[in-house]
């Protein structure tokens, strides 16, 4: 039984739509959050929603996955293109709204993480120059976190800023990388090196595309939503451990309910540190440092992101228990829901000495020293800076 | 005989420093206006300001036009080399102000418009990584408009953002491109269509950096000096037509006031419509639509920027007559300053078809209608719109 959103960000409707509001002064956005109402025509359908974020847009940018997501571009399309205040067939705006006709163009990008790359922003800026964009364009990013972060850069930057729309299509860009503003490609050099903060007008969460998600891709997604619980969510840890198994199913509401959480998360922290200068936004990180250790040694693609996280959240709770900032019931709780999950545990074929190297260089250790994000309880974590690296190593040690 | 500023943004100092604030909240910063005070040990010099700007940096990157301001770049570089709160010789910066040494980097860049391009963004995103940049770098583009706007792109996202300090070398930079945070690059289908509105953090101009500027460079950018009285500030207008001759000299203290008086002119508007959003920035572009259509049916290269917008200028002002905007006596005297300023007030071979036919693509064109901003006195212009054809025309053929 689902437990209410335990603030007021969140609305849900009738039909099981809910809303929260990213709250960032003149940048606050909805995340809309539905199961298969891209396409409707009453009020609840993607076409109202963007109309209301996105009034006096006339030229829309669909930036899709080609081989994951054209069956949601093509949705995303269908439900402005038949729209009649955005009608595509000369028919003039509903009186009042001040809408012109919508004119719809569509850009293909592969799928995968070589398509963040300097020579695809490129193309792109000039695909977007062909469709005869201007500063009133607006960009629809339709796909997982790749596309996200690309067409999210390229809307921040041509003629300076044009307005975003995010419609994740995968788990993990619905709870995660979709929210909360971050842009960017990466430089043969390293990963995330180039960007912009630029926040969507709208992010549009339709659980009906995940219907065709892998499962490994929709169990990866999870490890991120379990994370939510652990940082800042007690009860929503809770929630996960008696849901886990509808969630697995894909069941619309307790998916809904979990990815809605798990944005409610994500937007309390980008609210309080939108561009990482509190220190705040730092806690989206657990797991994270060790993740990225584990995916850097493995070599990128052995692990999915998310499995990288399941494994790194093991071993900051590791070495939270070792450095006794935790109870060990902590790390008993989070292993039995990651592994209910159906995420790894462990690496077996982990190299201590390698991961430490690769941690040592990360772009969040400070002068040298490593910081990690460690839990204190189901619901809490903090920054801790200057842990001895043996009781690291004990930690990457007791995940292999 | 200088007259005082209008307001109190501005701040001389007996030394005939000025630092005129740009004010826009927590992305507020001085612009610190001098002659030959870069390399100066005591509290006037470039370190000193660099130091209150940017207190923690311990990473510079100098990124310079390899031809024209290296002895600046140069300058810049010793200046915080031997500064002895920053030295690079592993002298600790000065107790209670908490800065390490500061470790400086150089990018050469090649002068010219082609370096604002994809190619060359891409490679100077490469190089910044290679000199070890990280979040706590600054960017401190020493050149002309065209680094700083590449330079400026670059410290707007490399890692989303880094700090940016402006040392423009060229009066046009001075006075225009180095304010008001515009950064970007160009696509083959047009300029500046990819950038960031990126503010720096300091913007210091040193007038001994146009001992070297070539004439024909240095009487450009009068062209845009003399706007800023024409678009908002008669009283400026009024001094420069008595001091013009001692500005065309570069005498220090009329070339500092008559670029201050412009930083301030355009600090205000900047203030007021950061993002042009409000409309308010568009009255910087005075003469720039003839302008533009000048530069592009001319080919580039042809007339200096600011030479087209000197022509640009009376063909504006030309316009504002026949409309019944603005008396005569503005033309005439507008006409005069050019002149005397030494700069061109017509283009015999202009194709006033071809150059309608740029305006109306121009990207400053609402649905289609031409708009122009023009001046109904020295001091104050509008944006004017749904202006005949035939008077553009008229107005063009005047100045061929």
């Amino acid at each position: 039984m689902p437990i209410p959103p335990r603030n007021e960000t969140s609305t849900a409707s009738p039909s099981g739509i809910s809303t929260i509001t990213v709250d960032l002064d003149d940048r606050s956005y909805p995340i809309v959050i539905n199961s298969g109402q891209t396409n409707a025509t009453d009020p609840s359908g993607f076409a109202t929603h963007f109309r209301e974020a996105l009034g006096d847009c006339t030229h829309a940018i669909i930036v899709q996955d080609t081989a994951i997501a054209a069956s949601a571009g093509n949705a995303v399309a269908d439900a402005l293109g038949t729209d009649d205040t955005f009608g595509t067939d000369d028919t003039q705006g509903t009186a009042g709204q001040g809408n012109d006709d919508l004119r719809l163009s569509v850009i293909d990008v592969a799928s995968g993480e070589p398509s963040k790359s300097t020579d695809r922003i490129a193309q792109l800026w000039n695909e977007m120059l062909d469709t005869a964009a201007d500063r009133r364009s607006v960009v629809i990013a339709v796909g997982g976190g790749v596309i996200g972060d690309l067409a999210g850069f390229a809307a921040a930057t041509f003629t300076r800023g044009l307005r975003l729309v995010q419609v994740p299509t995968t788990l993990l860009a619905m709870v995660d990388s979709s929210v909360g503003g971050k842009t960017g490609i990466n430089l043969p050099g390293g990963k995330n090196l180039v960007g912009s903060f630029w926040q969507p007008h709208l992010v549009w969460i339709d659980t009906d595309f995940l219907k065709t998600l892998p499962e490994r891709e929709y169990v990866s997604g999870l490890a991120e939503v379990i994370k939510y619980g652990v940082i800042e969510d007690a009860e929503f840890f809770d929630y996960l451990e008696s849901n886990i198994t509808a969630i697995l199913d894909r069941a619309p509401e307790p998916t809904r309910h979990a990815i809605a959480r798990s944005c409610e998360s994500k937007a309390r922290v980008v609210a309080d540190d939108e561009r990482e200068t509190t220190g705040r936004r730092a806690i989206l990180n657990y797991g994270h440092t060790f993740a990225h250790a584990i995916e850097s040694t493995a070599g990128y693609g052995a692990f999915l992101h998310g499995e990288a996280v399941s494994i790194g959240m093991q071993m900051a709770a590791e070495l939270s228990v070792r450095l006794g900032r935790c109870p060990a019931e902590l790390l008993t709780r989070q292993t039995a829901l990651l592994d209910a999950a159906g995420l790894p545990l462990r690496w077996k074929d982990a190299d201590v000495e390698k991961m430490i190297a690769v941690m040592a260089r990360d772009k969040k250790v400070a002068h040298g020293k490593l910081r990690f994000v460690l839990p204190d309880r189901i619901g809490n974590v903090e920054l801790v800076g200057d842990v001895p690296a043996d009781l690291v190593s004990a930690a990457i040690e007791a995940c292999r």
